[in-house]
C-alpha cells in the first residue's frame, strides 16, 4: 500500500509499504479521507513539537475516516463494510487520568502521527476496534475525517462554558478557530470576534458568522478589540494561532473576570505574559490538550447541521500529490483552508 | 391614583389612592406596563404562596416598566423622562447571601407584590435608586415589563448550564416555560420537548421552536417523551408547571445524570418523588428562586433579537378591566399566555 | 466452596458450590473479608430494592478483599499472592456514560450481589483483572473490604464539594454516614451534626468526631438543628438513612442556598417533600449512585491515617454464622455497625 | 494625627496630619493594629506595582482593624467602641462586577494604600460604615489586622477548590503562602510542599504543618519536587512569591490535569513560561485578585482555631519606627514574617 512518510524537516516521501494485518482485538480499515491538521504542519516544519521529536522516518496523517475491511480475532463489529471516524488515540486504560475519566491526558497514549507511533496517511491502517466509531448514513467520510479537529472545538467550549450572551474572542482563524467560533455561535454568544493574519481566513469567518474580524498585521489586535467593545475586552478569548504571540493577545483582550481557552500549539518554545494585567483582571485560564467525551456531542451538532465542516475543505488530492499539499499548507497558499488527503484517488 | 388592589381570594378592586412621594435615594415612576404573573395568579386564586398570605389589602403585580418622573432628594439619576425596567426585590444588602454575591436568596428581601409589600399595578410608584434599570431607546416599555420573568429563565438557564447538542425537556409551557425553553434552544439544545395540558401553548411552542410537544391529558407525558427518545430521556429538564405532578415528571424524564431545574410554583403543599429512580440515575437538582445578576444578560438577549417576548403577549388592559383579566388568566380562557396591565390606559 | 445464599425474604443459607475458574482476561481470587451492606440487609429484609428483585437464590456480599490464588489465560497481574481489594463492579465500557467518565451510572453494570449477578461472601471468587485493586502492605483485609463503602463517602463529598468553614448535616449514623461525618472534617467542616434514631451509633459518631448528635426519635431533628445553629441550617446535609423522612429531614435543615446530597436508599417507594421551602431556599440536591473515580483517594485518606474505618468493625464471623449477623443487622441488635464476614474462619 | 506617609522609593515619614472626620454614612475609627503587607514593601521599593503609581505623598498599609470612635451622620452602628477589622475596599456597587458578585474585581474600587487612596497607618482613619466589620470578643486587633490577608489565601482557596487527599505545592512561604498552605491542610490536603529561598521562612514552614520543604536557591526546585512526588507533580499550585520566576515554577510542578493558583505579585514586569508543557498537562490557571465573599469564612476559621495567625507576627512597632520595619521587611531581614505597626505605641 502507499503511505505518506516524513523522513526530516520538509521531507515527504510516497512510499510502497506492506499492509498491516489485525491482531486480535484489532480491525483493518481502508482510509478513504484524512485532513492534513496543523500538528502535521507543526512536525513537516519543525520535525518535532516540543520534546516529541521525529527521529525515524513516520507515516503522518490522524484526521481520518474509512470503512472496515477485515476484522481481527475476537472482534465482533463494526461489521466489515462500516464507515468509520477514527478515534486517532489509544489510551493505556490504566493510569489515573485514564481511570479519572479524562483519557485525554493519559501521558502513555500512542496517538497516530505522534513520533514513534505511525499516522494513517496510508491506503490501509489497523486499528484497535475501540478507535472505530461508527458514523450515521447521512455523514459523509470527509465530514467524518473532520470529527476529530471538531471535537477538540467542542472539548475547548465544553472545559470553559459559554452562557448565552456572553462576548467571544477567537485569537486565529483557522480549522480549530473557525470550530471554536461556531461552537461559540451554538452557544448563545452574542458577538464573535475573529483575528488572524490572513485576510482570506477572515473572509471565511466573517461569511460564516463573525461578527468582526480583525487583521492583526493591519491593525494592534488588542487595540482594535478594545475599540469594538467599548473598552471592555470580550467574557471569553479561545486562543488558537501557531504563534506565542496569541497567548500575549488572548490575555489582553480578555474582559475582567474572563476566561482564556489556549487551544493553539505556538512554533515558539516560551510565551511572554504581562505579569500584571491578568492578575488585576483575576482570569481563568485553560489549558487544552486534544478532547474527551466529545465524540457523540460532535457527532450530534455534524448531524443536525448547527456545524458545518464541508465547506472548510478547500482541497482535495491523493496521496501523490500530499507533499505539494503540505508544502502549500505549511506556507498558508492559495487560500487553503482545510486540504483533505484521499488515498485511493 | 388607580390601583389594583386584592382583598382576598378571587376579590380584586379598583382603588383610588394618593400618589407616594419619593422619600430620599427613590425614585417616582409612571407605571406604563405590569405583566400578569403566575404568582400575582396564584395569589388571587389562593390568598397565599406557602407561608406567604395576603392579610390585608395587597397592590399586585411585580413585572412592570415606566418612566421616570421625580427624583427624590440625594438622587442623582435616571434622568427624569427616562425609561425603566422595574426590579421589584429590594435587598438588605447585609446578610450573608446578599453579601455572598446571592442577593434573591435574601431572607429579608421586599418583593413588590409579596405580602405585605405592595405591588406595581398602579400608575404611579416609589422605587429605590437601584431598582430602576435603565433600557436602551430599541426597547419597548413592554418589552422591559418582561425583563423580570426572563430573568428567571435566564437564571435557571445559567444554574442548570446546557451544552450544545444536549436535549432538553420542559414541563410547562407558560410564560417561564416559554422562557426556558427559547434560552435551551440559545444555548444550543438539540432537542427541546415541551409538555403542558393546554393545546394552544403546545401549538405557540411549537411555533417558536419546539421540536416536539406532547399534551401530559392526552398522552403520558413520561411515556411519550421516552418514546421520543429511544428510552433514554433528556439531559436537562425544566420543571415550569404551577402542579407537584410536574416534578415527578421531570425527574422521570430526566436521563442517567441528568439535570432537573424546578423553577415552577405548584399550587399544593407537597410533591411525591419515586425513592430509587432518582438515585440510581445520579441526578443533579436545582431549585430556582426568582433571578440574580440576569438583568444584563436578559437584555442583551432581548435587544439583539435572540429572545422574542412580544408575542408572548395575548391581551392588553388598563387597570379597570384588570379584574376580568386576572379571572381569565386564572382560568387560562381566551388563549392567554400573558395578559398585560396598561395602567395609563 | 462455601458460599452465602439468599432464597429469599430472610431465607439466607451457606451452601457448599464448586470453585469458579477463571477465564481469559479473569483472576480468581480467595476472599479474606467481605462487609455486610445496607444493601446485602436491604435486599435480605424485602427481596428488592425497587426493581431489582432477587428472583433466584443469590450469593450476597460485595464489599470484599482477597488475595489473588490464580490468573486467568492473558492475564499478566496482579501476581498470585497479591492483596487486593474488589471493585465490585463491571461496566460495559461503551456506553455513553462509560465513555463519557461516569461508569458508576452504566445502566449495563454487573455488580456483584445486585440480582442475577451473584456476590462475594464465599470462599474463592472470579473477577475481572479490572476488578482487581491491588493494597499496600500498610493496609489490611478489612480496610481493603471497607474501601468500597468509603468510596461512596468519597464520591459523595467530592460530587457536594465542601469548603473549609461550612457546617455539615448528617442524617443516619451508619458506615456510610460515618464516612460522609469524616469526609466533611477532613475537608475542613466547621461544624458536623449527626443524626440517628439509635443511640449507640450516635455516641460512636461523637467519640468519632461529631460536634452535636440530635437522636430523631426523643429530639424533633429540623428543630433540634436549627436550635443548634440559630435558625440557619446547615451548608451541607448528606443523607444517609434508609428512610424516606431522612429525605425531608435533609430539605428542611439545609440552609439557605444548601446543598442537600442523597446517599441514602430508602426502604419506602416513596418519597414526600415539601413543595416551597426547598424552592424558596434555592437548594442544590445531588443523588449519589456508588462511586466513581475514588479508589485511589480513599485509599490515600485511608493509609494516611485520616480516614479510620478499622474501628467500624463490631463484628467478624465466618460463612456458618453470616445468617445470624445479617438478622442481627437487620435488627440493629448488639451494637452492630459493621459486621465483617470471615470466609476462611 | 501621626500617619506614616510614602513620598518615593524607600522614602517613609512620620507626619502629623489633622483628624479626618466622618461625613454621612462614615465612622471614625482608632486603628490599633495594621500589618505591613508585600504589596506596601512593593509601593516601598519601586514605587508603583505595574501601572498603579506613587505620584504624591502616600498614607500607607491596609491591613488593619481598630475601635469605633465616632459615627456619621445617619449612621447607626457599629457602636462607639466596638472592635472591628478593616475591609480596606470600597467597591462602586454599580458596575457589572458589582452587581454581578465579583466586587473584588470592580476596577472602580478605591482600596486604602493603593494609589491615590491614602491607607490606614495612622492613629485614626474614616471609614464607610460597610467597611467595617465587628469582630467577636475572642479575636484579637492584632488577628483582625489579619484578616484580610488571610482572606486572599481562603479566597484563593475557594477558588482552586482542594479535594481531600490531593496534594499542593506552596510557591514562597511569606504570609500569603503560609495562609494558602494552612487552608490547604485545613481542606484535607494528603501533602504540602513548601518552597522559598529563606531557611527561616521554610523552617516556620516545616513547624506549621509543610510535609516538606524546598530551598529554591539551594536546590532545582522543580527536580526537588519532582523527585519527591515520583515525577508526578502536585494536583494543585498556589504561586504566593514577588518574582516571576514563581509563575514558571508553579506551572512546571503542577501535574497532569492540575491547577496552578496565581496569588502573588511580581516585581518583573513579564512571565516566561513554557509554550509546551502546560497544554499537554492540559492546565487549568487561576489568577486571585485581592478577596470576595470570605471574611465570615476566615472569621469562622479563626476564631474555630483552626487557622493560628498570632504566630505570624515577628515584629511589633510604633509609628515612629515604622520606616525602619519597612527597611527590615523589604531585605527580609532579623527573620521577619508579618511585623505589626501598632500606632497608638
Amino acid at each position: 500500500m502507499k503511505a505518506l512518510v516524513l523522513h526530516g524537516i520538509r521531507d515527504l516521501r510516497v512510499h510502497d509499504l506492506p499492509e498491516p494485518e489485525p491482531g486480535p482485538g484489532q480491525v483493518k480499515v481502508r482510509v478513504r479521507a484524512v485532513g492534513v491538521c496543523g500538528s502535521d504542519i507543526h512536525y513537516y516544519k519543525h520535525g518535532r513539537i516540543g520534546d516529541q521529536v521525529v527521529e525515524k522516518p513516520l507515516i503522518v496523517g490522524h484526521e481520518a475516516a474509512g470503512e472496515v475491511v477485515e476484522l481481527g480475532p475476537g472482534v465482533e463489529g463494526p461489521a466489515v463494510g462500516r464507515r468509520i471516524a477514527v478515534e486517532p488515540a489509544r489510551w493505556c486504560g490504566r493510569c489515573e487520568w485514564c481511570i479519572g475519566g479524562k483519557p485525554n491526558a493519559c501521558p502513555a497514549v500512542e496517538f497516530r502521527s505522534t513520533p514513534p507511533c505511525d499516522g494513517l496517511m496510508c491506503e490501509v491502517a489497523v486499528l484497535e476496534q475501540s478507535q472505530c466509531i461508527p458514523i450515521p448514513d447521512t455523514m459523509t467520510l470527509e465530514e467524518a475525517a473532520m470529527l476529530e479537529p471538531l471535537q477538540v472545538a467542542v472539548h475547548a467550549t465544553n472545559l470553559i462554558g459559554i452562557r448565552p450572551g456572553e462576548t467571544v474572542t477567537v485569537v486565529g482563524a483557522g480549522p480549530i478557530g473557525l470550530g471554536c467560533m461556531d461552537m461559540a455561535r451554538i452557544a448563545g454568544a452574542e458577538r464573535v470576534i475573529v483575528t488572524d493574519r490572513l485576510d482570506y481566513r477572515l473572509e471565511f469567518a466573517k461569511n460564516r458568522g463573525a461578527d468582526d474580524v480583525v487583521n492583526v498585521e493591519k491593525d494592534d489586535p488588542v487595540e482594535a478589540i478594545m475599540r469594538l467593545t467599548d473598552g471592555r475586552g470580550t467574557d471569553v478569548v479561545f486562543e488558537c494561532t501557531n504563534r506565542a504571540a496569541g497567548a500575549r493577545q488572548a490575555y489582553d483582550v480578555a474582559a475582567i473576570c474572563g476566561r482564556v481557552c489556549l487551544v493553539g500549539i505556538p512554533e515558539e518554545d516560551e510565551i511572554v505574559l504581562g505579569a500584571h494585567d491578568a492578575r488585576r483582571k483575576e482570569l481563568s485560564v485553560q489549558y487544552v490538550r486534544r478532547s474527551r467525551h466529545a465524540a457523540k456531542q460532535a457527532m450530534t451538532l455534524l448531524t443536525s447541521g448547527r456545524l458545518d465542516v464541508a465547506s472548510w475543505i478547500t482541497h482535495r488530492v491523493g496521496l501523490d500529490d500530499a507533499p505539494k499539499a503540505f508544502e502549500m499548507a505549511a506556507e498558508y497558499a492559495d487560500g487553503v483552508l482545510k486540504a483533505m488527503i484521499v488515498p485511493s484517488e
